[in-house]
């Protein structure tokens, strides 16, 4: 009678059984290619169909987004064996729900027809989430298939940017009058018999489709019907312009707590609407984003592409850092003489670079967040930094001190041990600064903070630190 | 008529103009502090109470939630000036708005009937979320003066685990009878006059109070009003238990597009709801705090926290890294012999560790990031080995060409190009092998992977090229 709650659990069991389902199959299918006999394949038909008959039930009676899940969860192999045995019927929906990367497994399986006919399953905002990835000349046939107002809304989406308000937003709005009666506004809602998902409220425009107004649904449950829309509805709306950036919008739905918003163009004329929903997804793709930029991977590998588009996937994060390495490299190739000298010198230097480095990443981190948030701005720049390098100091006089007494109990020089200190005092400031001013400097110039102040931060330090500490070292002991 | 969305923007621009009419202010009683004559002191006060009425006539039209997000901007004293200005009625939300770290700061400035006429004015649930952070005294206060149903609440809220549905829940249900008319549930809800925030469900219950399913409120609308509430409602309910893991809930609000959902007990009792706006929040919460554990921050700490607050928030962190690079040291300590006779190992290997620990870095981030969605386990961990390893591989042979080849030219050396390949594509099998088992394990033991994972892969990639490459330097070369 009542569903459970569908969680990680029993997903991850159903899961299990698909596997060990598709195992199965696999079993047959090597047993019989052994001794190809007649006798043989039938019996391979009959348990083929009787487990996947079992598993095609037990797949079709799920939700959407869990085949999805199922789906991204499967070596390519499986995903397509499980994904022919997914009834057409959900194919749009399952095709909107996975990632970028599975999408593109998906469809590279699907012939046009049934690329086709699963496209058209799909509202037209829907349709512009997987249009990227549609064959031009599927694209094509479904534009010619859209009525003329469905085909300038999908053009629309397609052509506004990624992370912008119109590329987020649905056209599922039910427009109003504001001069007719909350009795009638009933009346039209019960022809309707059916209203779009999410809708907490109806969008009341003038003749013109200008926007005046919302009227929340619960308004018109708990008034007395005979009062009029303009009576009861709020003009004090929340609402966005397609250009807006998703960024803020999705700031002004966490901040006024919206399950739906307007959104209107700059004739004022309401265009469409924008659903908490979407929003949830965009914030958690945000922030898978964020989590897989900083270590430089972008979002289309998924866990089981090939080999080969891992590499370049990785490649270019892997090259930078092989530069600043290289950098660094030759910073310490000038102290070659000093190290020659005093060889404990190249067991002591990552200890510096290392320190300074996860410092001047905490720094960056709490200086990207304030951006986010817009709480960091030049104008407290002074402040910032002023707090930063304090902080700096006190670590520096504290973890330096262990590591200057640290040196000297291992190497029995006091001057070695003096050189530790110091040099990873200064690496600390150094490391304060940067961690302030790299991220700084990347916002003023346009670009995502979150993305690359890591690597430069620590390449700073790394190249920074070991010529810190070989340079004092190189001036009090050699 | 209307209002834009407030953008970041515009709350900077307010940011501004309270920044300069706190400068304003700051001026005038330096002027006065130098000549305390009274008729400067009148001109003070003049001055002072024309910028301040504006500044309190700016801030008292705002959102909380914007009054919230302008404090954290400001730094510790300007902070409380401000607070003071805010009109006592918006005290409560504001506390809710604000985060851990500055809602301390504004709590210690407030006194004990402040605090209790702004707990006064809150929901039992937020009350709950700000209890941690009342004096004792207070939170007793309050306890005392609220009746029956709303201390068991509010004690059963608090006894909830900080990452459950019990603590993320609020009371704002509104139950009603399977056998009543629609007629009658309209007539019912017209009487309330207001129904709570995003109510987009009625649930419905027995004369025990156990649920038997949800009326979305859209379905009261457009169905006929002799309807019985049985005949509309939905059984089909995904709902939640106050001990279900919060990450769940907010998992299940994401797949199914929930606006709310109920909670029930283990006797099936309604005890409360789930709304989209707390689960919003949280979803924003920890992608912050996965962001800030990553370096080894916890939330405590503000912008403008004092520096001794921020280092104890930091210490943990960096003593961690200075233990595991005591242990890096130690490991090139042992090779000192080596490096005399060939110093341009010491000048080539933090190279090797460098790549290592990036690509190591990037294999966690893909494994954590599968593991959070259900992708990864034991079961596919050979496949996943499998593909690391080959990445890696291929990674090893390219880039520990390219690092091969460099040494070589630099140094003139063959053996010590190969040493570096060598070392190179060994170090980053390492990586593979260490990124794919880390947060696998760390999870099997119940731990957070995306906590301290990348501590340990750097950890065992610094060490451990260290050991390859002047191990294999050793061997080869000396």
């Amino acid at each position: 009678m009542k569903k459970e709650n569908q969680k990680k659990e029993s997903l991850n069991e159903i899961i299990d059984q698909i596997l060990n389902l598709l195992d199965k199959n696999k079993l047959v299918d090597r047993l019989v290619e052994k001794q190809d006999i007649p006798k043989q394949k039938l019996i391979k038909n009959l348990v083929n169909k009787q487990s996947l008959n079992k598993l095609m039930r037990l797949l079709n009676e799920l939700h959407s987004a869990d085949i999805a899940d199922i789906l991204e969860s499967l070596p390519i192999d499986e995903r397509l064996i499980v994904w022919d045995l997914i009834k057409s019927e959900h194919d749009g929906e399952v095709l909107i729900e996975v990632s970028d990367a599975v999408r593109q497994t998906l469809i590279a399986d699907m012939d046009n027809t049934e690329l086709l006919a699963a496209a058209e399953q799909l509202d037209t905002d829907e349709i512009a989430d997987i249009a990227a990835d549609l064959p031009e000349n599927v694209l094509q046939n479904l534009l010619d298939n859209l009525d003329i107002q469905n085909r300038e809304r999908l053009e629309s989406t397609l052509s506004y940017d990624d992370d912008t308000v119109g590329a987020l937003m649905d056209y599922d709005i039910v427009p109003i009058r504001e001069d007719i009666s909350l009795e009638v506004v009933l009346r039209y809602l019960r022809k309707l018999r059916k209203l779009p998902d999410h809708t907490d409220k109806l969008f009341v425009v003038n003749r013109e489709g200008s926007l005046l107004g919302v009227l929340p649904l619960k308004k018109i449950i708990v008034n007395e019907l005979d009062l009029k829309v303009k009576d009861v509805m709020s003009s004090d709306v929340v609402l966005f312009k397609p250009h807006d950036e998703a960024d803020h919008a999705s700031d002004a739905f966490e901040r006024y707590d919206l399950v739906t918003a307007p959104v209107i163009n700059e004739e004022n004329k309401l265009v469409g609407r924008l659903s908490v929903n979407t929003v949830v997804d965009y914030i958690r793709e945000e922030a898978e984003s964020d989590k897989l930029s900083m270590v430089g991977l972008r979002e289309e590998e998924d866990l089981f592409s090939s080999i080969w588009k891992s590499v370049q996937n990785r490649w270019a994060w892997l090259a930078i850092n092989l530069i600043t390495a290289f950098i660094a490299s030759r910073v310490i190739g000038v102290f070659e003489g000093s190290i020659e000298k005093v060889v404990a010198l190249a067991a002591l230097m990552p200890i510096i670079a290392g320190i300074g480095g996860n410092s001047g990443n905490q720094t960056t981190t709490m200086i990207v967040r304030g951006l986010a948030l817009g709480q960091v701005s030049f104008n407290n720049l002074q402040r910032l930094l002023k707090k930063e390098l304090g902080v700096a100091l006190l670590n520096g006089v504290l973890w330096g001190g262990v590591v200057g007494v640290f040196a000297y109990l291992l190497y029995g020089n006091i001057k070695l041990g003096m050189v530790m200190t110091a040099a990873m005092i200064l690496n600390l400031l150094l490391s304060a600064i940067m961690g302030v001013m790299i991220p700084l400097v990347m916002n003023r110039f346009g670009r995502d903070p979150a993305v690359g102040s890591s690597v430069l931060i620590t390449a700073m330090t790394d190249s920074g630190g070991f010529f810190i500490f070989l340079g004092l070292a190189s001036i009090v002991l050699i």
